[in-house]
């Protein structure tokens, strides 16, 4: 059995038992009924992923050690003019982040949070050296142009999604947020998402990075045509993975996958993310139960991505950089959940 | 002069310029236009609130020293049913506060924050004493009953303005979160509300602690009687506050002026704290500058109210609960908008 296979065997659905003595406890708090809205289903979801039998425990969800992942990689459809920005800037980006300077590393410092950068394909990168926060899973300098072919082959897929796997059991997380750099790689999660949810790239394509209306429609065509040309199996994530994906998207998979197995929380970002939720999700349904829907992207596909998996965002705040700020945004939250679980009285106890 | 006039004549516009720096920098941050969204905007208003010309100074918001408030009082009001719980409940929820165990302090704590317990006119509060976290500011055992008469006098209704600035200016905070407890006070705070924006209670009363709906018609008829029989001057705060408002309320309309006299941010929560905004906005329209609106209340007046304020909630989760726990949830989004003030390096920086 492949360590892809044996991963997805690995994951199991949440127990309903664990999630209902959380719901038990909070709706039995000092506070009118339900009162505190959707910060309450973030606790039951914390202490059903989080939680056993022992009730104490799932009243004191573990989030010690946090890591935001930054998967990153090249796409060969980068050509075809997709983004605003040339290239090169995915390894630009790459270092600010390795030195600590980005968005990302702000938001998640302020969250008391690790940035772990995960090389998975960068155009150039080669000169990185082994450092903290830093892995190097290299599947190649980029993927191929989705519009003329197939964006990599059904084994580099693979080998993509398992060095996710093996990254998520390397940073060994109580929590995990997802998140990605990659010039194009919004072309690649809209693909994967009208993949998957059967919808036509004109009308679910966004402006990425700052696109005119113009160059959306040329992005949509763009994306039209990689999806007739490869006709990727919408059945098969993988073969959407291998034909419309990239490397960095096959990465979250596998770190969705792995972290989903490992019983931990993941906190998805936005569109890129979420289109490697969708793959994890068609490979292994359960995943679902893992998952933790941070912030609603101001692209447009995004709301229709979290519909199908049946998942609503905490925020929405037009956010649209990606780099996983959305997930570093959201752990605060998780702790403010966390809290209403263990440290706040009974009304039995206030009226006693 | 009285402490009111002297302070209402103290709050100024924040700085124009000092904006228009934060928006230049975060304008050349290493990320696609305005690629955070709303984020962008909290940091800009935090700037303006916190900057000085100094531009290192306007990069570096201090947000070191925050406390939530929470006035507590109770309401005449109460004996007409307009509430699920007894008026005893304040008492209690206090109780709890003071002793730690309350969804404020939870959510308070995990954003490193000190809760700060007002007693604005709590019925039987005679026993509590001097203890860290804790000002005694009461006015009265609870207003009078509205539905038949003025909440309280106009002397009470400056009184707890007064004591407000007082409290503002004694806890000396970077920032301050705003909350309040007390049974009914979702009646005060609709018919402040009803009495400033012109709009009809019917339609306008919400289910607060959750009522049924027909409770809720019920409390929106008390609510309309009580305007009726006062006549409340809608062109004059003070006025509304003594007919239909309440000693907690009172007391977070001179927070809210002492904390914008002082220059710091205000963190609004919901419906009734906004009321609060509403009037002190009355009485001082230079207010709005130092506000930061936290959540939508799902009180139904609440959004009426923060567009009549021109502000926009920045989370909406579906909580009605009070205390301050929107507020609090708030501060760590504070610090990640100031850590993006502080922390992202340039796109010119990343390119050199």
């Amino acid at each position: 059995m492949t360590s892809l296979q044996e991963t997805i065997s690995r994951v199991r659905p949440v127990s309903v038992t664990v999630r209902s003595l959380a719901t038990q406890r909070l709706n039995s708090l000092a506070m009118p009924r339900r009162a505190l809205g959707r910060l309450l289903e973030l606790a039951e979801t914390l202490a059903a992923i989080c939680g056993t039998a022992d009730i104490d425990r799932t009243l004191d969800p573990c989030l010690k050690r946090r890591v935001n992942l930054v998967m990153a990689a090249d796409h060969g459809v980068a050509v075809e003019g997709v983004s605003q920005y040339p290239q090169a800037v995915t390894r630009a980006m790459v270092e600010t982040i390795l030195s600590g300077r980005a968005s990302i590393n702000a938001l998640a410092t302020t969250a008391n949070s690790s940035v772990v950068v995960v090389d998975m394909g960068v155009i150039g990168a080669k000169s990185w050296t082994a450092r903290d926060g830093f892995l190097d899973r290299r599947i190649a300098d980029g993927t191929d142009n989705m519009a003329v072919g197939p964006a990599m082959t059904r084994q580099q897929a693979v080998q993509s999604i398992e060095a996710g796997i093996e990254v998520a059991a390397s940073v060994d997380a109580d929590v995990v947020g997802l998140g990605e750099m990659g010039i194009a790689n919004t072309t690649a999660a809209t693909a994967i998402g009208c993949v998957l949810l059967g919808v036509d790239p004109m009308g679910a394509t966004g402006s990425g990075t700052g696109l005119s209306s113009e160059a959306v429609k040329h992005k949509a065509s763009v994306i039209r045509r990689a999806i007739e040309i490869n006709g990727p199996d919408p059945n098969d994530g993988i073969d959407v993975l291998r034909t419309v994906g990239g490397f960095e998207i096959g990465g979250l998979v596998g770190a969705i996958l792995g972290t989903a197995a490992f019983g931990k929380p993941i906190i998805i970002d936005g569109l890129i993310s979420t289109s490697a939720v969708l793959i994890a999700h068609s490979l292994c349904p359960h995943v679902a139960d893992w998952l933790i829907a941070s912030h609603l992207s101001a692209e447009p596909l995004h709301q229709q991505m979290l519909n199908h998996l049946k998942i609503q965002a905490y925020l929405d705040l037009e956010m649209r950089l990606g780099e996983g700020t959305g997930a570093a945004l959201m752990l605060p939250m998780l702790d403010a959940a966390a809290a209403l679980l263990k440290e706040v009285a009974t009304l039995e106890e206030v009226l006693k």
